[in-house]
C-alpha cells in the first residue's frame, strides 16, 4: 500500500523531490546546565529524560528539515495537529548498555528501524531513510553517553517517535511530521524488579483485531488499555492478559508477547508463542526468544542452566485460556513468561480467568528455568558479555 | 468502570479533594491583533482557527486549574506525554449557528457533553463537571462570535479536545490532562458541497471491533483509517464504507453514521442503520434522524417535501453488503446517505465492493429525497428557524 517510498539518494519516491532525512546535516546545540543523573536505584521506567533530543520535521514542499539535537523539553504543537486529534503517532523501544569494552552498544536496531518504517507507513506518515535514523542515534547516545547506566538490567532506553503534525480537524492523513528521539536511563520495567507479574485475562476489551493495527507500534495501540489495567489492578492484578475471540485465544500481555512452557509426554519442552496474524507485535525480544530457542535445540548453542540435551521444541501456534486451563489441570504447564524491549523477559507468575486462578510454580529469584536462560543469555548479548550473530551493534558503527 | 467521577461540589469522588472545572474562575486575555476571516466560500473543514481557545490543566494534586481564553496557539507538550506517545485523546465535534433571532446557538450539546464525559473515562482521564464545559464554551463563542459564518451550511465548529499529558513512557494511564477547546469556521465538509459521495467498502482493514472503542469518540479511532483512505481515494472514492465481519456488516462511512432507504412490499419505507454494538458511534445526527423519522411516522411532524402518508419504518439493524446488493438488484435500494456533525447528511451515490459499484439514482441537487428532507429539516432546526423540541439551545442559555 505504499505510496512514497525513501529511494536513499535524497528524494523520496512518490513525492515530489524533497528532501530526504539527513543526518549529515545535523546541527547540534547543548544544553547550557546538565541535569544530575539521580540514583539508578530511583529510576522510573521512561520518567527520568537524558539532557538532550533530536527532532527534525516533514513538509511536503521541502522534505525532511535538517535534524537537530536540542535540550529535552517541550515541543510547541498546534492542538489541532492530527498527532493530538487522530493518534497519529508511530514509536520505537530500543535500549543502550554499555558493554564490556566500554563502547555504547544497541541491540538488533535493524529490527526496530524496519518496523518503524511499516509503522509509519500503515499511519500514512511521510517515509524516510532508517541508516539516517540510526545514524542520529549513534550522535545522541554519544553526546548523551553519562546518561547509560552501568548496573546490570539497566541501560538507556531510546524512544524515537514521528507525530502527524498537520494542522486541521479534517479526517485524512498529516503531510507534516515531526521525528522526535528521546533518551531515557531505566531498570527494571516493574517496580517490583525480577519477580512475576500477576495478569488479569481480560476478553470484554479486545486489544487489537484481524485488520486492525495489533501488529504495528502505533501509539493508538495502547491507551485503550489504560482504563482495564486500572481495573485489573484495583482486583489485584498488576497487568492483562489480553484474549481475542470467543475460543479466548492469547495475544499479547500487557505490552509485552507472551510464551509458554509445556512439558510434553516425551520428556522435551514446546515453547509456545501465538502467530504474527497481524494482532500481535513482531517483538524483537520475541524473536530473539525464538530464534535462540531453536538454537539450543539444534545444538548451537546451550542456554543458560538448561541441559543440551532438553530440546525446546518452539512454535508459533494459536494459544487459548481452555489450552492453558488444560495443561495446568494435566500438570503440564511449566512456565509462561512476557518477552519485550522493556522488560527483557519477565516470568508471568498468576493467571487470572473469571474468579479462577492459574498459579504458576514458585521460583528462587522470581523466574521460573526457562524464563531465566533466555533472561540471561538475552541479557549476555546485550551487555556484550556474549556475542551472538550480529544482534549487539557498537554504537559507533551505526 | 468509573474510578473517578465528579460530584459536581468542586471536588471529584475518588480522588483526594481536588478541584473541579470552575468557568467563574475564567481568565481572558485577548489576541492583541484579531485575524481577518477568510472569505466563506475558501474555508477548508477545519483549516481556519478562530482568535480564541479555551485551555485548563488537570493536575492529580491540585485538580482543575482557572480555565483561560487566550490567542489560539500551539500549546508546550512534552514529546513524551501520554496523548503523543499513546493516542491518549478524547474529543466532540459541535457546531454554533446564528439563529433567525440573531443569537448563536448549540446543536443538542447535552449528547456531546454525556459523549465526552463517557470517552474521557473509557481512555482514564480525569474527570470534569460538563456543565461547566458548556459555560465556557459559551463564553467563548461570544468572544470569538465575529467568526460564526452567517451562510446557510456554513457554522463554526466548536472542537472540545481533553488530552492525556502525563509526561513518561511507561504504559500506565495518564493523570495529568489538558482540556482545549478551539473553534473553526466551516462550510460543506466535502469540497464537492452537496454532492453525493462515493464510498469503497472496505473489510481488509477494519475500523472497530467488539470490545475495541468504537462506540467512543476518541482520536485513536481515526488515524488508522489514513492509509486506507489515500488508497480508495486512489481508486476514486472519496470515503470509506468500513465492513465488519465475515457476513460483512456495513458499520460507519468516513466519519460518519450510515442510513439506507429501502423500499418495501407495501409501499412504506425501511429507513434502516446499524445498532450501537460498540462499534458505532453514538451519533448526535444519527440520534436525530432516528428520531425525526419516528416524529415523521407517528404524525408528530411531516419531513420536508415527504408526503405525510409515507411512513418511514426506523430501525436499528444489522446491515450487510449482501444485503445491500441484494436491495439493490431487486430495484428496492433507494438511497444511502450519511449522517455526523461535520457534513450533516450526505447522499452516498456509490458504493463500490470488489470491483463492483453499487449505483444509486442521481437526484437534483445531489440529494435524494430522504436524506434532503432531513438535511433540510435539521439544518432548518440547527439554524433556528424550525423549533424541535429543545435541540437547538441559544448560546446565551448554556
Amino acid at each position: 500500500m505504499a505510496l512514497w517510498k525513501s529511494i536513499g539518494n535524497g528524494t523520496l519516491e512518490g513525492v515530489s523531490r524533497v528532501a530526504d532525512l539527513d543526518a549529515s546535516k545535523l546541527t547540534i546545540t547543548l544544553s547550557e546546565s546538565l541535569k544530575p543523573i539521580p540514583p539508578h536505584e530511583t529510576l522510573l521506567f521512561g520518567k527520568t529524560m537524558s539532557d538532550h533530543m533530536l527532532v527534525a520535521e516533514f513538509d511536503p514542499e521541502i522534505g525532511w528539515s535538517a535534524p537537530r539535537i536540542v535540550p529535552h523539553g517541550p515541543l510547541s504543537i498546534d492542538p489541532a495537529s492530527s498527532c493530538i486529534q487522530y493518534g497519529n503517532t508511530v514509536f520505537e523501544g530500543m535500549k543502550a548498555y554499555i558493554g564490556s569494552d566500554g563502547e555504547p552498544r544497541l541491540f538488533r536496531p535493524d529490527m526496530n528501524m524496519a518496523r518503524l518504517a511499516r509503522s509509519a507507513e500503515r499511519m500514512a506518515l511521510p517515509p524516510f531513510n532508517t541508516d539516517q535514523v540510526l545514524a542520529l542515534i549513534r550522535q545522541l547516545i554519544t553526546i548523551d553517553r553519562r546518561w547509560i547506566p552501568l548496573f546490570t538490567g539497566y541501560s538507556l532506553y531510546v524512544r524515537p517517535t514521528i507525530m502527524g503534525t498537520r494542522m486541521g480537524l479534517a479526517v485524512a492523513p498529516s503531510d507534516h511530521a515531526t521525528l522526535c528521539i528521546m533518551l531515557s536511563p531505566v531498570g527494571p520495567y516493574f517496580r517490583s524488579g525480577v519477580k512475576p507479574i500477576s495478569a488479569l485475562a481480560v476478553s470484554e476489551t479486545v486489544r487489537a483485531w484481524p485488520g486492525g493495527t495489533g501488529g504495528h507500534k502505533v501509539a493508538l495501540n495502547y491507551s485503550p488499555g489504560f482504563l482495564p489495567l486500572r481495573v485489573a489492578q484495583k482486583q489485584g492484578y498488576e497487568q492483562i492478559l489480553w484474549l481475542l475471540g470467543d475460543d479466548l485465544k492469547v495475544t499479547e500481555a500487557g505490552a509485552m508477547n507472551v510464551f509458554v512452557a509445556v512439558k510434553r509426554e516425551d520428556g522435551d519442552i514446546d515453547l509456545l508463542t501465538p502467530p504474527l496474524d497481524g494482532t500481535i507485535l513482531p517483538g524483537v525480544t520475541r524473536d530473539s526468544v525464538l530464534a535462540l530457542g531453536k538454537a539450543h535445540t539444534a545444538g548451537e548453542t546451550t542456554l543458560p542452566d538448561i541441559p543440551a540435551s532438553l530440546r525446546l521444541h518452539v512454535q508459533e501456534r494459536i494459544i487459548t485460556i481452555p489450552d492453558l486451563q488444560q495443561w495446568h489441570a494435566g500438570g503440564k504447564l511449566l512456565e509462561a513468561f512476557g518477552a519485550g524491549t522493556a522488560v527483557v523477559i519477565a516470568s508471568i507468575g498468576k493467571i487470572g480467568f473469571k474468579g479462577e486462578d492459574i498459579v504458576f510454580a514458585e521460583h528462587e529469584g522470581g523466574l521460573g528455568p526457562i524464563a531465566k536462560a533466555f533472561r540471561t543469555r538475552i541479557l549476555d548479548i546485550q551487555e556484550g558479555r556474549e556475542v551472538w550473530k550480529n544482534w549487539s551493534v557498537p554504537v559507533a558503527e551505526l
